[in-house]
């Protein structure tokens, strides 16, 4: 069996992740189609809307056939961490290809990029770090250095988000040596971070915006998502009590930083350069989260990043414990969120020659990396009602969804 | 000027404390009565129904002329620590006297009880140790070490919550050699933890469950409250949006323990013999706060000792922050709360011979103890309402209630 590999947050699924999948099963020609997914926690340093057992099943019912978790610890990370969790999941499973949406949907593209990186590598380093000691945020440097080894326009444009991570993906796997091939595919209206739908292909960005201010599923809305996410959407709602969103948190996350040295809060993962005063100061003041988000926000920090430390904040990640799993060049299990038949015949086919666990439910012995998912299904569902956070959380500990 | 310390808690000030107060004028034929009192968490392990700020003031306003904050660190201890801290403090005071209230108001019966027990305190101790090791949980074994020694009866039944706590008085000046004279005077109407109201001197107790239970101050609470107190309690309601009960502290604490790993629950005063691991067990079921603490109850874990775990959990103290402050043997501050003319004139009178800062407001540069009162303020505050939160906090910072 063939499988083609997915990277995707589905936060919600939508039309346009719906293209998405079938253009790569058809330019794969793959059997199956895997879809390796953050959990409760994104990239960009947020709480998912609905939680990732949820959504997996919602990708099944649109048609992917086996969802894995990308383990909070690359999830929530800039995206060379993120791309290379997401790759070396792929890796164990034995794929034998990775295809992602970009601006011009070719490959070769991101391959020539990736040469003239290497062959510019040492004039990268030198301007990204002088602009880093002159106080601009990571992404501003990169994009100075990228742009002054020509990486800023013509084949690849590094400065649109969707680039940077297909790049990312393309790095990852030269870097890494990775064996599967990659693949892109053009995407369709794909404003990364539109804030309104204006369009049945709408982005996630805006579709959320529109679910959080109504609170129900609007005409609007419906356009943009198929029937089953509506549905898993409105019982997600139903049982817990919400769509999650940043502000549902403020009240953990002020009460921490309230009660924590500074020195422990230098202790989190993400927290440099004094930040630790810096949250300290505001947390005081701030009454809602982006208020408190605006107080913090500086040249150096962008919103982005700030949320992600928010994240290691609310799950209590300590540099200590995070570190050494990033450092690892090899996924030491394999989750499954959900899968259907085809998802189910791929592992089985491939159970030999994946050489680590499969893991479907959380038992009693825990990886590091899977007791920080758990951690992470523990706050994210503290904000959810009192009478079903328990069974909520028990998720982690049942067999997952099968289609 | 001849002043007389009381050591209270005022979970509001009710009539009974406002007998306690006359009475110890005028036993004590003092000029000046000060009371040390619990700060926004108490011995007992609760947090207290209003702020300590309004309860300073309600305390001045029924007629105490200054009220110094027992520091959380002692006030949330068993009995003997909780009498250190208070006595300690009013010796830094340079009071001349301190008055409790008593089963019997003799106080030689206390004393004759602590030569008792320090001609027997081998066989007491001896006896203690091996309940303990039995399993029984503190109170129960130190009941049946005082048994032993014939302390449950007759002169001083140290059976009866009130004399233990007067007993750890005069057992404290007589073991820190303070310089204080010891009265009492005898209770009336005074069944500590009468769940009901049944007089107008009423247990705070059972005035309590009367407010939480209406969410207002019924006829019957009105019979139990002095104006003053009435007025306080209702704008502080107004204002901060409740009247705080431990299930008001449930969310943060069910996150907390479901975000922290055993090693770190651990670490948390008070935190002992695997409690870490029913800690963790039972955070994922309950889905209230009397819920969880049914289901972490032990012949050894007493209600009041697991609700004092959980003030520290709460306020996040470390076992190597809280210990090394016990062990000292003089109060490095005085944080006042509140004070009318005549307290005002007793400090101004005694300044030159009380050692240590008198601190009427906190500043950046904090003690140690102070820092973990800010820190208990910062967590007692963060179930208040989003937009008086700051305004609350920032009580720590201003100067206190003058009446």
């Amino acid at each position: 069996m063939n499988a083609c590999g997915l990277i995707v947050e589905y936060n919600p699924f939508h039309f346009g992740h719906l293209y998405h999948l079938q253009q790569s099963r058809k330019k794969s020609a793959a059997d199956c189609v895997v879809a390796v997914m953050s959990g409760n926690f994104l990239q960009r340093g947020e709480p998912a809307i609905i939680d990732k057992f949820q959504r997996a099943k919602a990708a099944i019912l649109c048609g992917v056939d086996l969802v894995i978790e990308l383990p909070s610890v690359f999830a929530v990370q800039n995206s060379d961490l993120f791309a290379k969790g997401a790759l070396l999941t792929l890796e164990e499973l034995k794929v034998d290809s990775v295809c992602f949406g970009s601006e011009h949907g070719e490959i070769d593209t991101f391959l020539q990029a990736y040469n003239r990186f290497t062959q510019h590598r040492e004039k990268y380093d030198q301007i990204l770090k002088r602009s880093l000691t002159e106080g601009y945020s990571f992404p501003e440097a990169s994009r100075s250095a990228y742009q002054a080894i020509g990486l800023n326009s013509g084949s690849v444009d590094l400065s649109k988000p969707n680039n940077i991570l297909g790049y990312s993906y393309v790095k990852a796997i030269k870097e890494y040596g990775l064996s599967m091939k990659a693949l892109s595919i053009k995407r369709v209206h794909n404003d990364y971070h539109e804030p309104e739908i204006n369009h049945s292909i709408a982005s996630a960005t805006s579709i959320r915006n529109e679910l959080h201010k109504h609170e129900h599923i609007t005409d609007i809305a419906k356009e943009t998502l198929p029937d089953p996410v509506q549905q898993i959407l409105m019982e997600y709602k139903q049982e817990a009590g919400l769509w999650h969103n940043w502000q549902d948190y403020f009240d953990l996350l002020q009460y921490r930083i309230l009660t924590m040295q500074v020195e422990e809060i230098r202790e989190i993962h993400g927290v440099e350069e004094g930040l630790e005063y810096r949250l300290k100061e505001t947390a005081a003041k701030a009454d809602s989260f982006i208020n408190w988000m605006t107080a913090l926000k500086t040249k150096r920090y962008t919103w982005t990043r700030l949320q992600r430390i928010f994240v290691h904040l609310l799950l209590n990640n300590q540099k200590q414990t995070i570190q050494p799993l990033l450092n690892k060049d090899h996924m030491p299990h394999l989750r499954i969120l959900a899968m259907n038949k085809t998802g189910r015949a791929y592992v089985n086919h491939k159970r030999k020659v994946i050489g680590v666990p499969l893991v479907s439910q959380l038992k009693k012995q825990k990886s590091p990396l899977a007791l920080i998912d758990e951690k992470a299904s523990n706050a994210y569902y503290s904000v959810t009602n009192h009478d079903k956070r328990s069974k909520l959380r028990r998720q982690e500990l049942t067999f997952p969804y099968m289609g």
